[in-house]
């Protein structure tokens, strides 16, 4: 085989945590291949949060433009060409494609368009039959998402379908509870189709506030979404009219045009080589770390969404450019603290989360924990008489009040979030919420008005 | 004269300053009475904040119409019934009295429909000439808006008479470069009307920072406002076609169908008999207070647009009940801090602003100023090709890189920044906005990745 032995550090993989890895190592002096299939920039950019998103905003457009016409615009019915909205989608996401290629080539990054297969831990081998060598080698393979064991499961499509369609369904089923499930589900309705949210569980967003969870499914039923919880999905069928699914008690459902599955994500591991390098899965199938991202094996790291960390594109990022701050840039970096990353479902309304739920910190905290609410109407939704309610709440702890959790369900809390989450870094108390003037009218400044 | 001598706390001004206080008042067992001839809540509540906020939301729906239909969306040209919205909006503020009336009642506090007039510092004069005494009394009269004193001046409006507007004028002059010129021009610009800004200065928003507010002059010209800086107002005369403007050089503008003065505000208090009761004005015309906004007379305190406070709705509110924790409540709280006090300038885009400026922080710190800048198109904008930039800065000073400064330009800024405003009550640093996980894909995140 041919070999190369000019790097320091070998990336498998493409995606955000992945190139994040490359440009840091690169700015450091390392000499840097990469190596990626497929499109730059992994779930995110091609198949998660870039696109996701899009499709969210084209969603939030059409819920102001239903409110348009109560409020007083002369604004009819307004549906969405998908092709011409995907269109200007595709061309972003081409944008990203093309910058990551520019900065790549500029940092002199060896961009190779192929799988790699750990020979050893010091060796890959590309789908070419390639061998490079590196002293450093990380894995950022990122995750795909599963079909449920089911008959029939072939007859729906998973997220990564989603992003191909090219229109709403009149009806759809989308099968899970978590948050792409209930993200999709959103989006799909807000766009024009008739959803049906099928949850195996008796509530959504397991591990989120359960009032915040309640809430959101009370928002959706406003929105028409038909919420069915507690109702398993065990077969799919083709029938005139549609696709039907049985629940758990054998009951078929009336057809829908399309089903999507929204039910889990798996690493991408297969032809990894990871046995040859003498690197061994966790029970739950994922790639051991340490706290700095280091696996078993000296000399390989691993990040994203193959490790048990939170999968989420920042954590990636944040973990693979420590990892080379340390690594080539001799710089002892404190671990990265996973305890406190702010989450936000793109949910309508979007929901941002840091920290615990109030069932977590009672689980941790027993009776010292104090919880504040409030439950209100956003301006623009009590001008236009929507029912759509916002829910915020703060979850501390001792008598000291430290704000161990923040929930927010509401429009911008997407936005919202960011700031808080940097507060809660510096130990922070409700007093600090008290003492900081509020900002009127807006909806963040429910979070210091709370009582 | 009758005589009622049952109070302990006569509050005089109905508007959020003095309604917090005196609710507070109550909750601490005070018996309170409250004077004010016109609508509760005064500017905030009337002319201000809240009908503003309204029409700022109007607008955002006006501009979402705009993208929507490059977007993809069947959505035409959608004009706005200003009546429909308008009953919306003083729908909402008939809902905000009335709860204001059910709260009085139910705190049991005396509501009269008079001004007051003081004739020493522990009695009262209404219009009908009753005598009110008490223990305390707290001035919260407000601020109104002054036409400048040019001739034709009683030609053109101030914004309470924007809020009695039933329609969009086709062209129309703001006269003045503060937040509130700035505000009314976006707003009626983006819901049909030609805006010409008509700013004295070479820069609108003193104070701000220098890049923000000429990144929002480049963002309003985009948006079609003819924004003219360094142009004196110094004459309006009505001919035909409407109404034309002098500037400094003595050129006439083109006409004009209005004119909308955003030239300043003035406290309300002519009337208050605050000579009878030994008070005295500053240089500049406002009621001296001391850091708990007591007045120099034992037992009379201000808040609110009457003192030099910054003229904010939520500082007004926090004054007046600290204070009442003070007097009734036996709390012996910390003074209210004004040092970094959150605003947000409802522009299109808004603008959200702590602490200070670049030119504010380099005349306090010397060299000793470092400066990160974002400047990046939000997704949505990015989608519809829109040219509309976002801006953030972050000031820091010293080795530990202390942020003194955050100033954010963009889409949700509004929303984004009371979090943020939060963390730098806690002594925020750099390494705190890095070591904190980014919300991806939002805005809110180029503040923690910001190098």
């Amino acid at each position: 085989m041919p070999q190369h032995n000019d790097f320091d550090l070998i990336v498998i993989g493409g995606g955000s945590g992945g190139l994040a890895g490359a440009f840091r190592a690169a700015e450091h002096g390392a000499r840097v291949a990469l190596l990626e299939p497929a499109a730059l920039g992994g779930t995110c950019v091609n198949v998660g949060c870039v696109p996701k998103k899009a499709m969210w905003l084209a969603a939030e457009v059409a819920g102001k433009l239903r409110q348009a016409s109560v409020l007083g615009f002369d604004a009819p019915d307004c549906a969405l060409d998908w092709s011409t909205f995907i269109g200007h989608r595709q061309r972003y996401i081409e944008g990203i494609h093309a910058a990551y290629r520019r900065r790549l080539d500029a940092a002199g990054i060896a961009l190779m368009p192929t799988r790699g297969r750990l020979l050893d831990a010091r060796r890959v081998v590309t789908d070419e039959g390639l061998v490079l060598s590196a002293s450093h080698v990380l894995l950022a393979t990122g995750g795909q998402p599963v079909r449920p064991d089911i008959p029939g499961a072939e007859l729906g499509g998973v997220s990564d379908d989603f992003f191909t369609w090219r229109d709403a369904p009149a009806s759809v089923a989308v099968v899970g509870g978590g948050y792409i499930a209930v993200e999709l589900a959103g989006v799909l309705q807000a766009l024009g189709s008739h959803v049906t949210l099928r949850v195996r569980g008796q509530r959504v967003l397991d591990g989120f506030d359960d009032e915040i969870a309640a809430q959101l499914v009370e928002d959706y039923r406003h929105l028409g979404v038909d919420c069915r919880l507690s109702t398993a999905t065990t077969a799919i069928e083709r029938v005139d009219g549609g696709l039907r699914l049985r629940d758990g008690a054998g009951e078929w459902s009336e057809p829908v045009d399309r089903v999507l599955f929204a039910t889990g994500r798996r690493p991408n591991l297969v032809g990894l080589g990871l046995d040859a390098a003498g690197i061994a899965l966790d029970a739950r199938g994922f790639v051991p770390v340490d706290a700095h991202f280091r696996t078993a094996v000296d000399g390989v790291y691993a990040v994203g969404d193959i490790t048990p960390a939170p999968a989420l594109t920042p954590v990636a990022i944040a973990a693979a450019r420590r990892l080379m701050d340390r690594v080539f840039g001799g710089r002892e970096r404190a671990p990265l603290a996973l305890d406190d990353v702010p989450t936000v479902v793109f949910s309508h309304p979007p929901i941002g989360r840091v920290g615990l739920s109030e069932a977590q910190a009672r689980a941790r905290f027993g009776d010292d924990v104090q919880v504040l609410r409030a439950g209100f109407r956003p301006m623009l939704h009590a001008l236009a008489g929507s029912p759509q309610r916002s829910l915020f709440k703060i979850v501390c702890t001792g008598e000291a009040r430290r704000v161990v959790g923040l929930h927010l369900l509401g429009e911008a809390a997407d936005e919202m979030l960011q700031g808080f989450a940097v507060a809660m870094r510096r130990g922070l108390t409700l007093d600090d919420l008290h003492d900081t003037i509020a900002i009127h009218p807006t909806s963040a400044e429910e979070v210091v008005l709370m009582r």
